[in-house]
């Protein structure tokens, strides 16, 4: 079983900015951590650029078991990755790290979740991990 | 370590109506089921009415260390549960059978996701299982 | 053939509240009235309640012919009652004693319309009569 | 007792367009059935012209005792038809063969509910006779 | 000199409809004391039809020197009626009997009013009197 | 003369919950201390059920002086409780503990305002005493 | 017979900027010219202020047959002067000089125009001649 | 203690128009009383301009202990209002004759009832009692 | 093959107004063109009436191979247009001779699209000829 | 004469995905059954990349005599192409395979149509081809 | 070269209210360290009322040879304002000491933007500054 | 101290296109310009990829001293800018060339005003001088 995790814009960030926020773990760190944790292949994608998160989805939405995708901003404002969702076959799980609903207003609105699976929102990175159990139960 | 979950209006039909879709386990045997798999407390409420919700909060909320909500219908037009969510002192998390944003418009906001810790929506019965994890991860 | 009538809040009031408009006639006289022109079998239930509304769609909702509501109030702001008419085997049919399309305008929208059979509205009592009568013509 | 008919656009169509749905029986053929069940005399217009629509209504509103009109497309657009029938003396019903409450967003409002004395929707063409019943009800 | 005024759907009813406040006196009657009043040539042209009007406001819009239209409802409803005065030669005045804007909310937008030359709008059938000055004093 | 005063969800809670903000009295000790003030029969009901509101609001609504309701979250979206107040007879005060306009914008609407007398809010505990002395002035 | 024109904000540079558009006619001379074309005595009064309209509105109303009144911006912005309208005796006629429909969309919401007697707009500076014509023939 | 009464636009009519509705006393009339009930030094301010009033406010907000203000129309348009109470000391209570929530829409929101210590609306003029009262608690 | 060009209200005037914009061919010369360029019949029908071109595409859509539209301002009003369509056997294409979208926001939306095969638009009178060419592609 | 065809993000998997639905022709495929049957150089680009197509149609804007786009989902979101599309001097044509006024309502509004000469939209890949033959008429 | 700054609303209390955040500077202080760093004669006016900010501009407007406008409050209500500015011959700027984008949202929209040469916000008293170099440096 | 010229796309055509607009200076021999007038370390950064913006804002928003960002048209849509921007440490100038209030409504509204420090908007190439010279007065 292979698993993709992709971080949208400004995630690359995390364990970098506001530390007293969001502590002083970066990503990288902690999907060492996660990979340690299952008996799945994990494989790490971050990028800033929409046209790059579609670009991997597609290049793996039709070979691996699942996506967890933290689109960030570009959950409020991209047509394009919900389309790219659409149109392949892995399962895609959103993840947000913060509450969004508690947050701006035009954090509410998500293009992604109609098209995914479903949305894991507001645990911290443990969202990650969470999204990760939904798909290996899924795939029992 | 004490949880709650408590069904909104209509949720005690799961089981008995369209089963093609939902398969022919009742709630009643799925918390069973999860009450076998988890080394916690857990304590089972549904109710068609939105006053009792709020009072079934109000009664444990400040005495158990999670609650996990379904709110069915009322998700969307219940200030009232999201008032009684804040004011107590336990997490609350809420959680979906379906994936409401791909469903009618009028399910696409809720009234009691900035009031809660965070939100599983989309992952059928599992959604339940994934918030007790997030309980107990938030725990740890 | 049986059917049910459940009326919502505060349509126990009428007959007793402002007999100038709505006449003297309560709707337990009114119901007998009914019993004794249809060669149905009628029942009549009225609450306050939305989660009481909810309990009694869903008791009759799977073994009556037909149900007949009048959701007063409740009819512009419960997705709760919206889901248990769409959960149940039996036809159900709106009515409203007043034309709502002439008044508030919080009022011309009904949360239950779309998932109920038809809807008939603007004829006094005479919308129950019709109702029985819509819900034979469907049985012959 | 003299009732009048009126059907808007497209409605011309019935019984020759989707049979699968709406059957072979053409509105002609419906018509003749619904005179000989009632002791009424009652006249069918059709018109696919909203301007048609509103001679009509002005030319037997004041003399006939009772008007059902389904106004098809017109029913969403016109304020035309609504100006004409609050002008007239007899007593309107507004019918729909559908449940338009169901369909698109755009028949959710109609311009001449507010001036018709009640509404009857989503029966099929038994609207129609539950009308008929309505005007004779409300003439006893 | 040569003006035309055209009335809009239900306008034929005035002085037939309502005399209690519209009073006894149909436009016909009206028309002609407007024709003794002024020493200019004027046609009277009524139709329920959004069509009919159109097609009068083609064949008079490129000979006379001004047009007064009362749209009745289609004022608020008609894009063609306002595409056809934008093609016309002819300068176009705008009038209303009642004051539109203490009316309806429906009736407070004009598709024609940008068209128009100007508006006169709440004097009663003096509305026209003084759009024909209007169109004098323009002319001098 | 007699008043009673209502209220609704979550206000059970007072003096328990958020002590910092909202002190420690609860409101059974505000009741008490009220009652010595006024020479006037004074009686309290809370609910956390729009239901078991409603009903109450019936009940003494033909027959006491006056009704103090702070319907808590109903107030934004309840239609019921507002058509009960339209149904009696006393006169009903609506009051708000904070200053409703100061917090979310889904509490900036009420909609039993209009069908109420009249409504003091942002007073803390003294919006009741202040809505009694209302009652007595509109007494005498 | 006396009529009072006021002018709101910016009408007094009317005559005095962009020429091209609107001529070299102060609204002093133009005033001139109205007093001796009619036989009614006229009062002339401008102000950009929306307290002085509102303290002159008073002043006037109760005494004068008849106000004109173009207030300018104030016209979508001010209810204090709608409020002074519905406050006086003196009927009211709203004028103005360009065609507003046809100009920035905030300008198409006029708070004034329902508590006017009527409205005339686009014809100019003839637009207060036609006011004036339209106040004498109603006092006719 | 020194508390200030302010008065908006239009309310110096008070008493002189439609005595029907408003009886014969003039707000100072009123006011007279008002001062010889309570045992603070009253002031009264009133105006018409929405300038004068925010005048007003930053003249006296500093030194007296309350304010009382009804700002009649501004209060629905009027931002320098709401920013002259936030800028000062003393504490301001909003006060309303009529029950603004019954009347039209444009008067439903209230630019300074969320810079205010509450809200007093319905009572007619017993809600500038109710207001003194009010402060006279707060100070208590 | 047989194809219907059916043109709206003002279409027209098409050569005859505004000759420095769409030039000096009718459109009657413009089909004689169109009639020779290709080898399949063509037949055209204008009108200015909203029911007149619901009636013929009532009577050629069920026999023709396929109808193109430009319905001008009826385009952006019409339901009843968008349900002859629905009703219709006959492919339907929307033609527009301007863009547009890049004209006022009410001519944005179209009535007719979500039921027609398919739009052009921006063309000059090309968007017809190249609606044939879509309609012989279509078939081929 | 050179032309130049960009698609936008997703397009790249036409022919790939939902064969079913869209068949098995790659968009490599079509373009050079299009190269073939018309006698212009064509060139082809395709991107995921919001920025990357506005750094296109920059590249070919100013030599080439007319850009096909299809912008997939930047069409509803991207104000950067349409600004791109707007600087350039080569006429640009929106196609669309697919009739989106027929999809999700967020599919309804494109921000490029303003800036484009016009649109085809709904033949499949045939809106392709009938674009090319715009240009080459417009060329004409 | 002579320029003048007119400051709105509460504008007056800068360096009296809230010295903590604002400073113990008054905004006399301010300008005249402004005066002594540019080699321009500049002018500076403030008042709380609308009307008398449309004086001060048609004064000067035709004059100097540059307006600066802190509106404040008015910035988001007044049109007469912004009609005031459209009039003059004087170049103006628009100033915010804050950053009105992030505050209230009715503080997001002004009125005098479109209307002034550009707009300067956010620097705290430093954008009276840059807005008379930017008058310099279009002068130069 | 040093500081980034961050513009966004279509910048890059600055002194191209439309020379008798914007002139014949492309933005680089501004840069130059601006280089000599100011003694701090000027850089300068062009993209029209929203993902290559983000990537520089994060690379250069550690260390700097300030950024001047024109994100054109990403202004209006980007929420991935505006969270890079309140992701650093860096003060944000927001400027525009044109007056955006004075253009297309979808302008009126920025992302990221609201986390920059201030904004600049209006003055043509002289906007980027002007913020050079607010964040040197910042620093000083």
């Amino acid at each position: 079983m292979k698993l993709v995790i992709i971080n949208g814009p400004n995630l690359n960030l995390l364990g970098k900015r506001e530390p007293g926020i969001y502590g002083n773990t970066t990503f990288e760190k902690y999907f060492d951590e996660l990979t340690s944790r299952f008996d799945v292949e994990l494989e790490y994608f971050q990028s800033n650029s929409e046209g790059s998160l579609v670009d991997k989805i597609q290049e793996v939405g039709f070979s691996v078991q699942g996506i967890i995708i933290n689109a960030g901003a570009y959950t409020h404002t991209s047509v394009a990755l919900a389309d790219a969702i659409r149109a392949i076959d892995a399962p895609v799980i959103e993840v947000h790290i913060s509450n969004t609903a508690a947050r701006e207003s035009f954090r509410h609105h998500s293009f992604i979740s109609p098209v995914c699976l479903g949305t894991i929102t507001g645990f911290g990175l443990n969202s990650y991990e969470l999204a990760i159990r939904a798909l290996i139960m899924k795939g029992e």
